[in-house]
């Protein structure tokens, strides 16, 4: 009889989003009325801008044509977004607005951007280019699809502490210089912690003398607002040997619905004579057939000016979600961390209670739903993740509710 | 220095579309003033029909409002999609239009439906659900991609003939027993052979007392004409303990630029005590984060009764394209298969030429594109591959040039 993955069983027994959307469920059954308030999974609320739906709108249209119909795309995405892309990491000083200006000018030819329908399916996709005999690198704790996709594909995974003593930021200092594939997410989900350029230095120089790779997820790039807080590797020396570059239009401009990213692959990349980049585009060809047409139109359209303007409104609609949420976790001496540069807020447990302690206080008592850090890995314990991405109606209710803690 | 996947240096060195859009590109070049008609790629060239664009736009605008946004959907799919192709499996007769009809009645409950964003893709993934220390069968010739994904994961490949003496249809009669992962396409890509009821059952029975587990590709079903050929696996007795079936809306609705498929797999396939729909379940958590809403909601609309009618004449315009290709094809005494039951005509080639020979011939002389037959296996060689997804106009031009063939 066929033999399964034998990787399965070594996975947790529970993926975090969907045990807190069991005990969620199993809650309402018992309280009909109650009226939750979810801060938990980190979904944007706001609609898509105007300018995009304008396009999306004449995408259709065109779709509709004979003349203008759109079958298969090239594997790796149109050559229109990826030059709107490219020019974006190049120069965002040529917005006539300059509150757009943001982040160092970095050269990224469009021949090495991808386009993928999502970062967890890129992210899930480029171990296939590894040996799997060899080690991962995980900061410990973080978004835990890294660490499933790395179980099941048989990768050895050797965590890296990224504490509170260290401001969540996991370094190399402790680490032996072997050879490891290193995921590093800036700014961190779930922590909100976010590398300097000079700290985020020390891992560039560790993947090139160590022979490593980087795979850097850089999905919260939008809701950087620090000058010293690296948005890309690589505005670091060094990382176009070493690190491949993902990000996604999901939380920049609310594409979680329709399932849009992009991966960086820069051509120095290279293990002994092989590109990476030529493996990603071998393995593309025949594991995908590219992305929705209308998603592409629609990220495409990203970087018109009149979006952008539309799109800095929404990041600024969720950063004053941290606003009130800090004012309320003050006031009642809760420490917390993140929320400047990311969209989450990493809340400490107080009272000596545990991650799922606080979670089912949370909900049974305040009715308001969180994700218990614990599930982001053995570091996450005694913490708990608020996501912004609500509305403000809602947030100012959770704050009033906060101040009644205990 | 980490090593990559040693699995790729086992890969054939070009994918054949690749390497005839290299060729086509290369004479384009040289020739500017020829105009090429393609009959090579797979792919729709009618436009998305009426019934779906509107629910398209529909959807659009529901995006473009809070209270109608649709951020993350469930890993499997949205339940109203997933209920309405059960509903398709189970009656297709309830229709008023009794031109709809078609196939048999099938139980498949929802939740045993997975959405995907293609074919390709789910057929990619499926393998990870298995020990790749171990067989898979593929059929030659077949759609290259089967045997790419299964050496990149490192699974020893067997090919099963399907030649002309058969009708181009792989059976199980002088093969051992051994637990395999068997793909079956039917209707097949290249060939156009199509399994009836009584010969595919020959292969869920070898897989029922050999332990193995058959991908059924079914993403040509919508070009079924005959009243004995299979639509679905799930028509054979047995086959629910173990087949997967995979399905696509890019043929059956012009959906390539829009990308939407779905996997059936039934509650009762279980490997020892494992139940593989789990297993997909769990991987899909952590691997993806759905299919695009906008895709969804145009699958969805693809079961109302005016699209069905709108997309019936699309096939048929498609199926005209065979009729024409056929006579000129017997006007010349070029020995050819397929066509009744898929969108693809499987041409010999005379004059003893080879595939590449002929491909070369019909490039150059005539400037019509064709796949050449040795890109999907060696059995391969020696035909070619002409696509119906082509205009009427193209089409009949196509039929005035063969007949001037040598």
């Amino acid at each position: 009889m066929i033999r399964i993955n034998k990787n399965f069983s070594n996975l947790k027994e529970n993926y975090i989003f969907a045990e807190v959307n069991k005990k969620v469920r199993k809650f309402k059954e018992s309280n009909k009325n109650a009226e939750l308030i979810d801060l938990g999974i980190g979904d944007v609320v706001l609609p898509i801008v105007m300018p995009i739906v304008k396009v999306l709108e004449d995408s259709v249209k065109s779709i509709s044509k004979k003349k203008t119909m759109h079958g298969y795309g090239p594997y790796e995405g149109y050559k229109w977004l990826r030059d709107v892309i490219s020019k974006d990491y190049k120069n965002r000083t040529n917005f006539s607005d300059l509150s757009l200006k943001r982040g160092l000018s970095i050269s990224i030819d469009p021949d090495e951007i991808f386009i993928g329908p999502g970062t967890k399916e890129d992210m899930g996709g480029i171990l296939e280019l590894f040996d799997n005999n060899q080690e991962v690198l995980i900061p410990d704790p973080v978004y835990p699809a890294y660490c499933d996709t790395s179980t099941i594909e048989g990768f050895k995974i050797n965590f890296v502490n990224a504490i509170e003593s260290e401001n969540f930021l996991a370094t190399p200092k402790k680490i032996k210089p072997n050879s490891s594939i290193i995921y590093i997410c800036s700014p961190n989900n779930p922590t909100g912690a976010a590398y300097t350029r000079e700290k985020l230095k020390l891992w560039v120089d560790f993947a090139l003398n160590s022979g490593s790779v980087i795979l850097f997820d850089g999905a919260y790039e939008a809701f950087v607002s620090e000058e010293n807080i690296v948005r890309s590797i690589y505005e670091i020396p060094g990382s176009r040997r070493c690190a491949i570059e993902f990000r996604s239009f999901s939380k920049m401009a609310g594409f979680t619905g329709l399932r849009c990213s992009y991966v960086v692959i820069p051509r120095e990349l290279k293990l002994n004579e092989t590109h990476l980049i030529d493996l990603w585009k071998r393995r593309i060809s025949f594991k995908t057939n590219g992305v929705s047409y209308l998603s592409q139109r629609a990220a495409e359209s990203v970087y018109q000016e009149d979006t952008q303007l539309e799109l800095e409104k929404n990041i600024n609609y969720y950063k004053e979600n941290f606003k009130t949420i800090s004012k309320s976790l003050d006031s009642i001496n809760l420490k917390y961390f993140g929320g400047k540069n990311s969209p989450y807020v990493w809340v400490k447990c107080s009272y000596n209670k545990s991650s799922w302690e606080f979670f089912d206080y949370l909900l049974e008592k305040l009715n308001i739903v969180v994700i218990p850090g614990c599930g982001f890995g053995e570091n996450g314990e005694g913490y708990f993740r608020i996501s912004c991405f609500v509305e403000h109606e809602k947030v100012n209710q959770v704050a009033e509710k906060i101040k009644s803690i205990f």
